[in-house]
């Protein structure tokens, strides 16, 4: 299963599509329309619509009008009525590394579908644009999903792709999720009417200087896969946390 | 600060208001609807609104017309034009236990109030109604508060705690997030032109027996305190990933 939180019709969710058409049959369920900055969101006090549609030579696809989360779910439920082999997400406008993992309707996605426990793995290129050129990722990108065919992923994990923008690829990196985060501001500005709106402006920080991050990786031309995880429990914290005084 | 995923007249948010009156100078900055599903949502291709209102006595209270997360951002750059001491979030109405983590607006309101360095804590209680009862849980939260003020909390940690739907809380229980998942499906209706939508509906299905877990503690009456994190990194998993032949 193939989907993406760019919607669609974005040239990225095409290019995942003939990456991932020689190991198997492929569906698409994608949104049909933008979802980036989604996180982890899912309908339930809206219905949603799914509509078959004809855009990939040869392949069945189907877009909705829910969240990226949402495609998954119906894609279980309605379009296949059993669980596809691998949901791939991506190739998203824009990276997801480090902290963007929570924000990006990408990543959940990818996160549902390691929920339902399959398989899963997000692609992200970090570049915004419409005209962003996917082709040097394209062997990695197969190289990884047939890895991840191979020797599968072990119950609860899933992967975190991010790709540099370069022509020069240096290779692959497994890492881990930078400690990184955006520092907000709020442009504001007054309606016709003189009351105040804001838009979201931010400037994203690197607060880890190792080089053992997703982050890291990409500065140096990488491709970062980091394996990420959706049991949020902070267990190295826990022991310590039991000796806190919680009871009244 | 206080904030929820309700919106700002649910009755949990008068409740935490209250409760943490007590500790010091309160702001709250909470969305203007209900924003229940919205997982870790930004706003960032749509204006944000945000309106001073008199809602709660002596208490400087703002409404926002965007997500949970947004209120954070915008509390911290807007409002306080500085970091807030604690982010407490809820009480939701609905358990954010386990796996609903991901899915809540009331924990990616936490969540991002860690992300931002600021000690936080979600709240929520397993019981939907508006006419819930959220008395007896009152001294539990107020001590919950009181040890975090006390003791602080690690970088990157957070509290995610559930309150069962009880007169007699049997006390509280820090445990790990339990591995169990909505298994949905989706009603299929048809709308007036006789074109199809869906309801998404689920089941929640516990998949974990053990007696360490958030959903265990809730079914033998303790409130639930998982320490959580926002570094998704599968730590153990990598040096295993390390060995896959990911490169060409």
């Amino acid at each position: 299963m193939v989907t993406n939180d760019d919607g669609i019709t974005a040239p990225g969710i095409k290019h995942l599509i003939e990456a991932i058409k020689p190991f198997g049959e492929v569906v698409v369920v994608a949104p049909d329309s933008p979802q980036s900055g989604m996180g982890h969101a899912v309908t339930i006090s809206k219905p949603i619509r799914l509509e078959k549609i004809d855009l990939f030579e040869g392949i069945e696809s189907y877009q909705c009008s829910g969240t990226p989360a949402d495609c998954v779910k119906l894609a279980v439920d309605q379009v296949w009525h059993h669980k596809p082999d691998l949901v791939v997400s991506g190739i998203n406008h824009g990276s997801n590394a480090s902290i963007n993992v929570l924000y990006s309707g990408t990543m959940s996605a990818a996160i549902e579908g390691a929920i339902e426990g399959i398989p899963s793995i997000g692609f992200s290129l970090m570049d915004y644009s419409r005209d962003a050129n996917f082709n040097p990722a394209m062997p990695y990108i197969k190289k990884i999903v047939s890895e991840v065919i191979d020797k599968s992923l072990p119950t609860g994990v899933l992967l975190n792709v991010n790709i540099p923008k370069t022509d020069q690829i240096e290779g692959v990196k497994v890492c881990r999720q930078a400690n990184a985060k955006w520092e907000e501001n709020f442009a504001e500005r007054k309606d016709p009417h003189g009351r105040p709106y804001y838009w979201m402006v931010g400037i994203f920080k690197d607060h880890d200087q190792s080089d053992d991050t997703d982050l890291s990786a990409l500065n140096e031309g990488y491709i970062s896969v980091v394996p990420t995880l959706f049991d949020l429990t902070a267990h190295q914290f826990m022991q310590n946390l039991k000796n806190w005084n919680l009871n009244e």
